[in-house]
């Protein structure tokens, strides 16, 4: 499995992704699932990806290449940020498409793979959207200002009660800490390292992108100060009538 | 949907129910999902389901009618707790088979049914089981001393992180309903009144079973104290080295 989630707040964007893909619990492995594409002071697009590892490697291969290549569309060309989300869904939709030769039996395995892009180009607002397997695609409201793709039920309590667009970029950034650290704590399909990237409105370009291992200070620094937090809070919580 | 859990502390046990059942989007209703059987000072049995509404409803049935019939085996004469799993397990079995009259055509529709099972009877020590629709059962371990039906991710991580045998069992309890409020915020198939029950270790009988209405005086407290202390949390976090 996988957790991914971005939280698009006043001053910018928060990017949050775990490291664990499996496929059967015998087959558990390390790859990261967020890819940056960075022209900066012209634009910069961030991708969270979850599902059939296969399909969301090609997809990468694929936009890497197209913009390498100079090929149009491409994240390096197109116009706005929901022509990215398109064209995002239309290369998936083709990946998958691709892995499907006719003729060949199917094993019964799900090829989908769902998206997290987020970014700004010059001159527009940041934008966030989730891409569904069939290549259509949301974005965020004010009321529901993140979007989490893979194992996303643990880490959402944390991020309903939190996320406002109001919130500091770093606030929002720990607490996307929090919702990882929380699902890897109540589920083994998700795991380190966590890849956490804060892009500042306007910047074009990334400054803040941290890749924290299970035992790096600030990570076990934020994790303990929020157990113990905890602790305290349920101490300080109003009794019961006959207490 | 629906969100039970219970958890075995020293001092005793806690189970909490939500009231929310729904068949589609377009049926929700409420009906409670705890029930109670006691014979004060022999035995206390708590019962929470989830599931199948009419086989969680024929099971209550035919264990209330055998307990009152003085039936055997019934939950008033099982001598011991895991007896009383075994035939609670027995008797959802046979719920869901007579569900099923020969000849009569299926609508796919699934008649399983989940039930936690805890109490205590007199000489013997406090006991929790979680029995599955096949009617076999797990009970808890100090490494994991709850167990929770339904909806249950998304109140596991703060369950995970507070529940030790030691914990008191009012603690117990603010737990189980921080965790049912939690579940409520993200997701509409779990809803209020939401029924806690505190069982005193060798009290045989129940002392303390509240249910709460959303808009109950201490349900909303703790709600308010809970949140307020996690935002007041969040800004006490360890700040990014760029801080």
């Amino acid at each position: 499995m996988t957790y991914c989630l971005a939280a698009a707040v006043d001053a910018g964007l928060v990017f949050a992704s775990d490291s664990r893909t499996n496929a059967g619990l015998d087959q558990v492995n390390t790859y990261r699932k967020m890819h940056v594409f960075e022209w900066p002071g012209e634009r910069v697009l961030v991708l969270l990806s979850a599902g059939n590892l296969a399909t969301t490697q090609a997809v990468v291969r694929a936009l890497q290449r197209e913009a390498a290549e100079g090929e149009t569309p491409s994240f390096a060309t197109v116009s706005r940020m929901e022509a990215a989300a398109e064209h995002l869904g239309a290369v998936s939709v083709a990946c998958q498409r691709q892995a499907v030769p006719e003729g060949v039996e199917q094993s019964g395995l799900s090829l989908e793979a769902t998206f997290i892009l987020g970014g700004q180009i010059a001159g527009q607002a940041p934008q966030l959207f989730l891409i569904y397997p069939q290549g259509n695609f949301i974005t965020v409201s004010d009321a529901q200002p993140f979007l989490q793709i893979g194992e996303i039920k643990y880490g959402k309590p944390i991020l309903d009660r939190m996320i406002r667009p109001s919130l500091s970029l770093e606030s929002a950034a720990r607490c996307a800490l929090v919702s990882i650290d929380s699902t890897m704590r109540s589920n083994v399909s998700v795991g380190p390292p966590v890849d956490v990237l804060l892009y500042r409105r306007d910047s074009l370009r990334v400054v803040h992108r941290r890749c924290f291992e299970a035992d790096d200070p600030y990570f076990v620094a934020i994790r303990t100060a929020w157990s113990d937090g905890l602790a305290r809070l349920f101490d300080e919580l109003p009794p019961f009538d006959w207490e």
